[in-house]
């Protein structure tokens, strides 16, 4: 039998639990492999009157998946106020997916799925990584820096090769070499995640119009077009600089598996735009497979039984694939 | 008897001619109200084989539009090889569009709509602006910089305020007094094209996730908050700024009229990763309407038939509809 799936809870005063209860209770309907919640039981009990099981090795999630949401406890989240984040919740988040992505290193979850948190709670308790990608790229021996952010919608996947940075700081943060480094670990990332042979990766401009041969900027000419030539010297079919505007509408869609973007709303407007409810966040270049739903912890909506499952039931179903086709590759 | 719709016909190499007669071939089925073309009839007679007349008057255009599609002829474009644009082509485009804005500004049309025209080939023969758009607002009396361009597909209208330059270039371009304007210009353009009396407009932040309290850049802190608040003081409803990733999606367009955009791609990339097919250019603060399809001459595909009409039927209908709702306003 395959491992089970780890889920950590994220702040257990944003959306994540109710998401995750939400999730096991389509688990019939949506075709959903066994997974257990890693963090504070009572997070789910506050937002949810469904079937819960505490269990103390993920080996015990498959006999209990089909009548209760298997939980695996971490320690005290505090007061819990659905909406209210606080200190001991922000604590409990950092060890739920401390826990979780121990867990998935160490084979006993085939996959981790990363519930939503707050960054600046867990800055208040000395959290020192941009994001959790990065905690979980270094839990897994790997650079931050080489771990790759690719958001998935049903019909879209991106890139954004750099991502939480000012707009102005854009254009000096882009490199030949930094184009290079991400284009080949997309291409890696789609043949072992999603198992395409041939990936056809296609690069946005970073000026209107792809700069317009020079007229509207120089980035394409000086920093994206030699990084596509290297590419394909690599023997990867990469393609670009395109212009953002008509890169994103069905048939531009349908002649590529991945856009790599210069910045973050370049590629997260689209994706957003047709996905809200159903965009997956993949890491990329990491030994285990990690997803987790695009969006945040909704502390606005949290505990008013508002939050849409949608994302989380992805980033499941992505992860469930995703190891799926690693476990091929590895035993042929 | 309302007057008919003038259609500068654009490039004549371009896909211009064989739209406007597909567009005339529709006019039943898509309910289209009298137009007729204005440039060199033998453009559209080398792509299709549809019934065309030449008028000398555009009053004449209604007793025509029933049988044949109206043409006004301006002069020789030159060889006119579908793909294949040249001087004498870029000549025939520019004087279609002087004769056809005129005739809009004259009253003798309702309305102007632009076919495309290639800024490289009308640069080659002298013109000097930097679009269609800049020219017509010049001979109508009005300075380019108070033109302001608006994309609308059927669910989203916006923006940009800054257009055709780098992008590293968008931050120092934007100012408190330049997004004042473009806020104003856009709620009074919703209110004249449109007959929406008390628009909602909204702002999507520079930064990505709008700068995160200034964490991720200011500019959303130093222009955008200030001149959202003049705005206000103003009576117009604006809000924002918004991270630009979730401000697209279906429930949140719900919640505005038009959204402002920083910068080219910001406000391009959702509207057409939305309507490839049929957005529409309007230009906000002209004396006359003015619309246009959002795309360009496409020599590519010149010639081959090709070429979706959709966003030339789509642009003499909301020519239609705004010039209706500027006459009902004239009226009473």
């Amino acid at each position: 039998m395959t491992a089970p799936i780890a889920i950590s809870m994220g702040d257990p005063a944003g959306i994540g639990p109710e998401i995750i209860a939400k999730a096991w209770a389509a688990r019939t309907a949506s075709a959903i492999p066994a997974f257990f919640a890693v963090g504070d039981e009572r997070a789910i009990r506050r937002v949810w009157d469904g079937p819960t099981r505490l269990i103390d090795d993920p080996a015990h999630a498959h006999a209990t998946f089909s009548d209760a949401l298997p939980v695996m406890s971490v320690e005290d989240g505090g007061s819990i106020v659905p909406g209210h984040p606080d200190t001991e919740g922000a604590r409990c988040a950092l060890h739920s997916l401390e826990l979780a992505a121990g867990l998935a290193r160490s084979g006993a979850a085939r996959a981790l799925v990363t519930g939503p948190v707050s960054k600046a709670q867990l800055y208040g308790i000395g959290f020192t990584y941009p994001g959790q990608t990065e905690f979980v790229a270094e839990r897994c021996g790997i650079a931050g820096e080489n771990a790759v952010m690719m958001l998935a919608g049903p019909g879209l996947r991106v890139v954004p090769i750099t991502t939480h940075i000012a707009l102005a700081a854009v254009p000096s943060a882009l490199s030949i070499d930094l184009v290079v480094a991400k284009g080949r670990a997309t291409a890696r990332g789609l043949l072992r995640n999603f198992g395409i042979a041939n990936p056809r990766i296609v690069f946005a401009g970073l000026n209107p119009h792809a700069g317009e041969g020079g007229a509207l900027g120089r980035e394409e000419i000086d920093i994206l077009i030699p990084a596509i030539e290297q590419l394909r010297r690599d023997g990867i079919d990469a393609d670009g600089p395109f212009a953002a505007d008509t890169l994103f509408h069905p048939r531009a869609r349908a002649r590529y598996d991945a856009a790599l973007c210069c910045y973050h709303d370049q590629a997260l407007v689209p994706l957003k735009t047709l996905y809200f409810d159903e965009g997956v966040n993949i890491t990329l270049g990491l030994p285990i497979v990690r997803t987790s739903p695009d969006h945040g912890t909704a502390f606005g909506i949290a505990g008013q039984d508002k939050a849409e499952p949608g994302a989380m039931i992805a980033a499941v179903l992505m992860a469930a694939a995703a190891a799926e086709q690693r476990a091929r590759d590895a035993c042929c």
